[in-house]
């Protein structure tokens, strides 16, 4: 697993003491402790799965010795039907962790799912899906990486590690010249620096200046289009705003370099996957 | 505001901790620090908004002298149009909390719409709306204030505070009438007991023993009408189990008294809301 | 042991940092590193022993590999001059984990004891014992467990899990009638209400309505005992308030169904266990 | 209030969360948001008010606009009858904090008035009566702080700040006197160094080093005042085991300088107070 | 301040409570809590002025109405003898937070005076100076925040925020051009590539492949001035690897566009503040 | 390692946190996860070492299996050429954790060193060397065990653990007579006392007063020779204030018995150390 260790950890303890904040009443109540159990993830759908290493750390932070094994990776395809993984631990660890392990599971691999559809719908054009900063307290680092997980790639992470001028940045400075002039005096060498623009009038003022990138915000793909030619490669294009499964194969074949998306990770549908367990 | 303050304090600060790890480069870069700003959440859809004085604190934590009037508020109709509240204070802070305060507001609505629209379907039959804990990590408060917000009630909150068995826990108790009165031994006499049920002869069963909530376990409408008329009014009964908005009105007809859905917080679909800086 | 792991470890580790804020002085500054050392934890009074695994924790969250035997375990008796546990491990770790270990066991196993005494007090009567809010900062799930080891029951864990009505909620909520009434409508199906009331008048009131819980405040035990007869079963009835281990028989004996005492977590006794190191 | 602001307030937030982990269901359901009220602490005891200013802090943390008055102060007299402070807010801030400042200032008076009922039982010899490190994790500058407003002292606050040599940092360190002179080459010019000791025997060795406290430890009061007389005031006395308030003046009378009790901390009675809102 | 509030607010808490784990011994049983007091931050040294802002925010945590005024700031040269702010408030306060005070100013200063000694000795060159990541825990969005006061500019922030291609990452990746062009395809739009050579040979393979940035490692001005001509403004260089105060202007004078020095936060001389307190 | 555990774990979370808040972008794209590689740590400088356990947990903390041999320990002397440590794990936890265990190790050896330096300019001399409260947040303990593993000692950790009264504190307690006396009455038996004088005449009177140590604050030699004279041995006398390594041994002969050294924590150098990976 790449993502960092201690956030991912930190995040399931986060979530086992909102679900059990004192005890587990009919589970401690009643599950001997020295009794054992075994399970199965099961997928109840087709996509692309994400986290089941991070489920699976659920089980192992609450007991380190619980056992499982793993048939399907992140990345990888599921369909309906498969079997994700097995474990095999005490019953009342399979019963405290099934729920939070659930919840991200399923939530990972909405995201890689939905990603890898849109990827795969833009497949054969120049365009690389992106996904925003339109994301969950706290779940940043796993919707991003559930992100490149289904093929897309990320924007810039936050707001510290690379700058976007929008037209308010671009006012304050005085124009997109001033501003881009003034701001890359201060910028370090390894930031990039993006640029929004909102008609042809601002790109070519845009391209005039020396920027990284160029955000077309809202245009139709007419619009976009001219902007492909005009820019020539001088720039890196994006196109954004309200793209969706439906337009974004139009939106692609204008030949911009990216698309940004932010249902990517704003509106999640879970992916179906139950936990059985076997006894 | 009911939610607790310093859960909703240290949500911001997390979220504008991972937005923010170093600076704005863009904004601390480009805008004085004295500049003052405007700006106004503009509804772009129609549902029930929720969160609005959470995205308010987002800003006066970053200001505790920002200002703001709030026209719209949590469990009110909002429509695509509408201004939903007036901000105003430096421009940095408005820029440097917009994304946050977006993710937190559209999120909540989303959440508060969906469970209204679902609301609204079974009214005028005695079925109540719940919503479970497939929740994300951190988010619970957050996401049940939401459905109540919208019109639902909340299922238990997490595993302590109260009980519910399913058929792991009876069988490690000996069967139904076996588990439920050993369980009862250790509840306190705050605790509610739920039975999860999977056909009629365990309907039957529980009934026999003394709980207060069945849940009737992915049962088709038919076999629910049965298990209402058996039930007559012993417990309360629960439908639960791969239900949707297209299924939900003929579920609630079947004279049950809840229906929990999942969806209402594992797949929200974000409620358009956009933030219009007016200088 | 049935606590939430990652709560047991971080207020152990509260402790430990509390305990030594740099390094041991006294300790790391004498005892060599590698010296080994045994020590046995004994029993200095009679009573119902309680945290001996949260005790064992604090050794093994110091010294992974540190080893112990357990010879008394949570809710069996002890006597004075009992042998309850035997430790071994780095001198360094049994001096440094001594204080925080003891000041664990002797408060769990105090609360263990003092209720296990009541317990017994009421023994033949239908009266339960259960605790109530009045615990320490950070404490409360180890105190609530405790009484359960020593053969209470716990009342409503905090103010989310379960409804209490007060004279405050009552006359804000319009009177006892209309005070349930629209509590209700808010309320999950698995959240039970409780209602307070201080005399027979009120006590009627309370049984025209439904409620799930009555809890009779500060009353002699001739009216609990006509509280009793009028209510009939059709309620369960809490006695509250000023009863000690002089007075419960005779409010048991009144046939109320529980009886809550605060003082099982506010007025803790230490039970006298100490550490023999052996060497 | 002498205590660090940030410990107080993070110990009260543990608190809240603890007792609120989603809402106040009842008030958050019942008491309208805009609803004010008013209350008094009332004593229902006689002893030494402390941890008033704390428990003030419960409200304003939950409304920074909350109002009130104190009338007795930490380490003022209070009798039964008196009223404490009083408090105005909003109502559902009372009752919110209500638990919360209740069980930290009944704690706390419970530790002060302890110790000042025993300050006074040693009147008039030189003893001064002090604490140890028997506190409750989370707990420790709150409970010694009370004692010192009780009218004790406190002994070192861990192990970091004042060394103490028991019996196997002595076996460890080849003897008194070698132990005592290889830990005063390790420690700082500001570091106070106490050494236990079990008969006259090693009183006599512990004499002939430089150490600036002996602790006597579980010596009857006979060989106590031997202790006395052999030490003539070359080094601070401190007896120690098993002190109660019944055999306190007798051990005072011995003419040791310091007698340290457990129980100040670990074997707190809550002192009684009430609240009372006035509405 | 551009710094994160939140971040700030928590290092200061950290230091407080590292420096007051309990109270302030000396000042809470001497001084009177209602004394004010008033004192001066006094410069003894010449340099460039950093950290006032965060200095103030000790003062102002502690005592919210605690009062002061900044005659020098952030930015500005500060001479031996200069009056740097006044403050005025509780004694207390003053003598809790003076020592965090002056630990974060003396810190932040030093690092921006030492920057801005360097800045000046390449004036007139192209080269920018910059910082690395060797920085201490939790101090870096401090540390690098004082390097751009002093003129500098930052270096990558972290591992995530831009890519770094040191040899191991080559090696892995089967060449430089392999290397590259993998990473290119997981990389977002938004991120700046770096690679480093260590002589003229890897230097040409490096300008074969599109990165942004090449680091030439350890080389001498001879070699450095061929990297100029042969880049030719392809790429942006960066010298780096033990350049001091008295090898930089040399090294500037080769044409390179960047220098990034480690010492400006591995190795920080306090920059030598005192605070006057003129009662 | 004597450090506390849980203080060092954390530490280290804190910075792999800071330096790795999403993914190491270059090597988690680029190593493979199974790869695994060996290093040595090699010194490029001649001092004392520090630091290594604690390097040596950035890696385990990583990945618990992580292999590594030490030949080096705290405080033993390291050359230009020797090497220190070898270790041996997945190359991606050695490229992820280098930075930060160079950071930890070079500021610790950095410290340990110059202590080192200093404590054998004034060997032959009484005077030990000792360090202040001039540390960085979060770093005390470090920093405060580095100048120990130096050969130097530990002034008081930090305001509650020690009394110093400086000429505030004098003044507000009515002189130095009055202003020890009181203080003495509220302090318990196992805490220090230390008095600053500015000149002769305030050392007579603090001799007249019973105070372990008196500061001498910035005086000349000649002065602090009449002191150490007029002492006599009645109290430990520490100089203080603007000693370096030039005028130190000077200041030893003067007799004194403890020489404080800002500098030793203020203004570390940084110990050159460098990470060679063998592949």
């Amino acid at each position: 697993m790449i993502l960092n260790k201690f956030y991912v950890d930190d995040l399931i303890k986060t979530a086992l003491l909102e679900d059990i904040n004192y005890i587990d009443t009919t589970t401690d109540y009643l599950i001997p402790e020295e009794q054992e159990g075994e399970a199965i993830f099961l997928s109840k759908a087709d996509g692309v799965l994400c986290g089941i290493e991070v489920a699976m750390r659920v089980f192992t932070l609450l007991q380190p010795d619980f056992d499982y094994e793993i048939y399907i990776n992140d990345g990888e395809a599921v369909k309906s039907g498969d079997i994700i993984a097995k474990v095999k631990g005490k019953t009342r660890t399979i019963l405290k962790g099934e729920r939070t392990a659930l919840n991200l599971l399923q939530h990972m691999s909405g995201i890689a799912s939905m990603t890898n559809r849109i990827v795969k719908i833009v497949e054969g054009t120049k365009a690389s899906i992106v996904d925003t900063r339109k994301t969950l307290p706290g779940m940043r680092p796993l919707q991003k990486y559930a992100v490149t997980v289904g093929g897309g790639k990320n924007h810039r992470y936050n707001l510290s590690d690379a700058a976007m001028l929008k037209d308010n940045h671009i006012d304050a400075g005085g124009g997109i010249t001033n501003a881009v002039t003034s701001l890359k005096k201060k910028l370090g060498h390894m930031t990039k620096v993006e640029l929004e623009v909102r008609n042809l009038e601002e790109l070519k003022e845009a391209l005039s200046v020396d920027v990284d990138v160029i955000m077309l915000d809202n245009m139709d793909n007419e619009t976009m289009k001219k902007a492909v030619e005009l820019t020539n490669g001088k720039a890196v294009l994006e196109a954004s705003g309200g793209i969706t499964e439906e337009t974004i194969r139009g939106v692609a074949e204008t030949g911009v370099d990216v698309i940004s998306i932010g249902a990517l990770t704003h509106s999640v549908k879970a992916f179906d996957i139950s936990l059985k367990i076997s006894k």
